[in-house]
């Protein structure tokens, strides 16, 4: 008991503290649907390229955010019609062209169909045009935001497509949204076969409106804007669609002068995104963690290394667990800075050997021609006065 | 070309009908912080339970969630003394006691601290009073809905303590919240150090308020309550505070007529959650995914069955993957209705062998006077007219 005594002595004397420090303040009710504090400002970045509502991007706080699921409410947008407005209700998909049997699925259908769960990183395939081309960003918002990764839940594509039957000479399937726009890619039947999924689920919750509600593709590991959103149409063909978002769009001029179209897969890649650029550490050294996000097209990552000298030596990084396929890999590195100017960057390797590019590495392959899925190492410079720029 | 040329036709033709269905509306423009649809509805339902604001709980819509990610805005809340409102800046953990260095962190200080994210489950040990009492709510979000789980992150408490440095004679660790009621619990040592976390993270964002905004305890697998919110103060002693939240409440009375206290950990147990009380499924039968949740406090699921003629007999449902230690575990079976009455149940086993009990096993062996830790089967019934009823 008289230690028990001691403690209840010791607990009011601090308690007393706390109060001054925090005056007390009756307690909110609860709330049917909550929301963040207040105090609370990370916001995505937006920039609208034209006149017409919502042509733009709007760009995920990677320096913000914590572990591997982004906040549905800040993940990345990319729109060339804006969000449409859709009554679920009132929404169909649609499954035509050479199949046995068209079909129209209404949501509530293709919710009470047997579900799938995974977690999914999309990456826009313009993500770090400005770093493509010598003029990045000066943050890793700006440089890198097009970044995202949820939980997404919904139907496997195979499934719908065993359903309506697959007639001979099927290749491709041309998923269509209803934005304004119209916006449609053409996806080869392999991979509608082998992992997409028509998703209603976004962390646990309805799909938000800038994702696709109340219907969207997930065409895991693939450029982003191949997952169709506000998707409302299926159409199975021998050909690829042709459509301007694969001509005029989502191409890659090479050095040879020839554009490669349906280049699909993210490749492997990484970055720091504390400390990155904009943030400022106290003067004089210590140790900090640093931490980024990994992710491949490509199966897993399997390897993480963090530089401090620009590239000179490389260090193993933490993976935090699990780490899953085609979605995001947390990495963590401590780092005992002494002070004086650093370089930090990281690279990564995924399970098919592929090891992240520096950015010269990547220019004799690829050229800087395209804006599109560029994936080179990314440094940060740290200046002795704390001060974090990009290079 | 020439089936290019189909597929336009026969797109352009699909295109008027989509028309029709959804009138083209202009696009919104992109949020710097979204919301969900309008047209979504799920929420917490919410139950106050004295006359003072923000005293009792609200419940997560088990039945209208997806994969194993709570969405934050659906986390089930149970408070005390409502939802303190905090600036982050004037808030403060204070490490105090039999350690050899008091200390005091700031918000800041802990978010700078190397840091850990990992998807746990939280359960209000007095979710399912009703079920125990043979008083159950009608439908699953009454029953279960103090359960959620999120993606947390933050700092090793064990990193703290060390670095204030135990003193001999440190058995416990008596945390506090900064909410008007100073809600204590005391926490024995050993959890502690092995995997307890102060976080400051909930899927990839702050803490929302509700669940502790900005610091709250994670303690991995044991009851909610102990996983203390708006934590600011955290003594280490020799015995535990004996507070109201371990004495009057959040103890155990069993057949025998003592009390047990200190039982933290949440036993192994699993909920079908669709079909569940309150749906109707299509009158005649047909095929169903049956899909719920299993978790366990110690450990890790290691396989949950699905009943359909009220545990006569089982089949293994599948786990969707990856299935994380003291996490939801999301399951899915596929169930071939004849139409005629059955009664629904799962039951799930740990990595420890445990097997989730039926009502009258659980009655048995801790008899019916306390209403924490209840984690019986959960039978749902369903009618030959396709309604579910809870049993």
């Amino acid at each position: 008991m008289s230690s028990r005594r001691r403690f209840l002595t010791a607990g009011a004397a601090a308690l007393t503290g706390c109060q001054n420090e925090e005056p007390s303040t009756s307690g909110a009710h609860m709330r049917a649907y909550g929301e963040r504090s207040p105090h609370e400002k990370p916001v995505r970045v937006i920039r609208e390229l034209t006149a017409s509502k919502g042509t733009g991007s709007s760009r995920t706080p990677l320096h913000e955010i914590y572990g591997i699921i982004t906040p549905s409410a800040l993940h990345y947008e990319r729109h060339h019609s804006g969000v449409p407005d859709i009554d679920p209700a009132q929404h169909t998909l649609l499954i035509h062209g050479l199949v046995e049997k068209p079909l129209v699925f209404s949501v509530d259908a293709i919710r009470a169909r047997p579900a799938v769960s995974r977690v999914y990183f999309l990456e826009c395939s313009g993500n770090s045009v400005g770093d493509n081309r010598g003029a990045p960003f000066p943050d890793v918002q700006g440089s890198m935001g097009l970044l995202s990764c949820s939980e997404w839940t919904g139907a496997s594509l195979r499934s719908l497509l065993e359903e309506a039957g697959l007639k001979p000479g099927a290749k491709w399937v041309i998923a269509e949204g209803a934005d304004n726009g119209r916006m449609a890619r053409s996806i080869p039947l392999e991979k509608c076969l082998e992992d997409t999924l028509v998703v209603y689920g976004q962390n646990g919750e309805a799909l938000r409106p800038e994702q696709g509600y109340p219907l969207r593709l997930i065409v895991p590991g693939w450029e982003g804007n191949i997952n169709v959103k506000w998707l409302h149409r299926l159409h199975v063909a021998a050909e690829p669609a042709m459509s301007v978002k694969e001509t005029a769009f989502y191409t890659e001029l090479m050095p040879d002068g020839k554009a490669q179209m349906f280049t699909y897969v993210m490749e492997a890649r990484s970055v720091i995104t504390r400390p990155s650029g904009g943030m400022k550490l106290p003067v004089g050294g210590g140790i900090h963690e640093v931490t980024g996000l990994a992710w491949t097209g490509k199966g897993s990552i399997r390897r993480v290394e963090v530089s401090t000298d620009g590239g000179k030596t490389y260090h193993d990084a933490e993976l935090q667990q699990p780490v899953l396929p085609q979605a995001l890999v947390r990495f963590r590195y401590r780092w005992q800075w002494d002070g004086q100017e650093a370089v930090l960057q990281s690279r990564c390797t995924d399970e098919t050997g592929y090891l992240q590019p520096t950015h010269a590495e990547y220019a004799a392959v690829r050229g800087l021609n395209s804006g599109y899925h560029y994936n080179a190492i990314k440094p940060w410079f740290v200046r002795a006065d704390g001060s974090v720029k990009h290079v």
